[in-house]
């Protein structure tokens, strides 16, 4: 079970690339994907194929990497939270 | 460019899973990402990696192999012109 208030901490790092809204205001114009409101099974499984290398990209995998399951529970708990 | 009236013609089917805002009120339990309000470029690339078999899920595959570069265009207009 995530913990939103947990995985709202977590996020700051998010925020640099996918313009999470209450940490930013802009949407980024390059293509990275909304977060906010995402669905939480699907961003638990996306961090965990990042984790394990399963999608590729670099800045993901790293970010993923330092997240423990826990966190990763935490984070999609926040992220799918917000106003959708 | 992407022509969101043209794009709303082509959903109809992302709506199975998906469960595009106004085609369903229920949004699906099963882990698909929310597409409604996502950035625009993304969906373009996203759908062009499915469709040259970049991105491995077979029904994505199936779907993106249906859509023409114009399609694909207008599906990316119509979806991040949504509510987000």
């Amino acid at each position: 079970e995530g913990d939103k208030a947990a995985g709202r901490k977590l996020i700051y790092t998010c925020n640099g690339c996918h313009g999470v809204p209450g940490y930013a205001n802009a949407y980024p114009n390059y293509p990275v994907p909304r977060i906010a409101g995402q669905n939480e099974q699907y961003i638990v499984n996306a961090l965990h194929e990042y984790k394990a290398g399963e999608r590729k990209h670099p800045t993901m995998m790293a970010q993923a990497q330092s997240l423990s399951d826990q966190d990763i529970q935490d984070v999609a708990a926040y992220l799918s939270s917000l106003a959708k």
